[in-house]
């Protein structure tokens, strides 16, 4: 795999977390990703509670590396870029504070240098002192009433942006139809539509109904030849060839 | 608000909670996007848990209401879109498990009608008769080798994909720089770096750098004055006006 480098790279931080629970659940959202390197900064105890909340990802919190500060991992781990995370973004006066997006953060990490992911802490969240240390601040535009998640919701959301447009799914036979399979099935149907009576004006316009929804549908070639057969068994039941 | 129809039109169905935790994580991250119909199908009973996880959202547990069945709920509500979830998306031969990722999910949806999103169950998923229901099953891309995610880290991508271009951090002075003030910023440079002795072709190298930074960075308004003012201060101390 061309990209285990990059995610062996990454690793996840989690400042202070005071619930065992939490541990977990961040787990189990790096093993959905395939992400392996995770780092506990001054942790609660790890009760049988965060193995469970981890599920598949069980090894994860084993692995897990354990320091007293985060000046002690940095120091540590030669890390290249430091994204830290906040659900309470500060404005003009707090640059430490100006928030990217996630879409944005994932255009400004550099994908070869070793990245860090600060979350924490459930309470009080990343302190002004540990967002002085990242190289970015990345926050989730939520909606203002409530604008603090759940750390795991937090980073499910950063992981699925950094690899949405990584991971496909696993399963055969979703290439869209092609052109001509989206021709051939937009060329039954118009040989129906010539046949129903329909005049002149509306032929044009039923046609263009069609064209537009399967434009708009993601068809795959399976639905498309699936249909195309159906429309050709319409055509011969209506008597013609 | 004018969004405030569309969230209203939004259901959040959790089908068969197993854990009253999910359901109290489901809610948090609802409550984050400011979403407020939560719909139980057929749940385990709502105990404490469910209401500590949901933090500040625990009004939409308090206001969810239950259904025995799918079906019953979808006779009474009328929705006018169904979106089902799975982590087992299906390949060309299970239509209704053929899976949209979220983006394109997004794009699909009329956000003028009720829509409803099914989410469950915890151990097995949606059964194929409830994502016959659907009009378009999504799905999450993870890596292949543990892609089922927990029910609220599916949700919270999902609601994330459905408002980050609406919401807005809710914080002053992030106006990205405009033209005229990126350019005040690179006219200070550019007097500086023609004051260091570089030979000319690399003059030219130097500006470019620095106008490349600048350009990538996503800089603020208040960043950009920050830093000319310290250019200036730069090119004083270095005996030029």
């Amino acid at each position: 795999m061309e990209y285990q480098t990059f995610l062996d790279n990454i690793y996840v931080v989690f400042v202070e977390a005071e619930t065992p629970g939490n541990i977990g659940f961040l787990a189990r959202a790096m093993k959905n990703f395939a992400l392996q390197n995770l780092i506990l900064i001054n942790p609660c105890k790890l009760a049988n509670e965060a193995y469970f909340q981890a599920s598949h990802g069980r090894d994860i919190v084993n692995n897990s590396l354990k320091f007293d500060s985060l000046g002690e991992f940095l120091e540590e781990v030669p890390i290249d870029f430091v994204v830290g995370t906040t659900g309470m973004p500060g404005g003009s006066y707090r640059l430490s504070r100006i928030p990217l997006k996630p879409e944005k953060m994932v255009q400004s990490i550099n994908s070869k240098g070793k990245i860090a992911f600060l979350f924490g802490r459930e309470g009080n969240g990343l302190s002004n002192e540990e967002l002085e240390l990242c190289d970015i601040t990345v926050s989730i535009p939520a909606h203002p009433s409530y604008p603090v998640m759940n750390i795991s919701h937090a980073a499910a959301i950063i992981f699925y942006e950094l690899f949405k447009n990584l991971y496909e799914f696993d399963v055969e036979g979703l290439e869209e139809a092609s052109l001509v399979e989206k021709n051939y099935l937009l060329g039954e149907m118009d040989k129906i539509v010539k046949n129903v009576d329909l005049p002149p004006h509306k032929i044009k316009t039923a046609n263009r109904a069609f064209k537009n929804i399967i434009g708009r549908s993601f068809i795959t070639a399976r639905e498309a030849h699936t249909l195309t057969g159906l429309l050709r068994r319409i055509k011969i039941k209506m008597g013609q060839r």
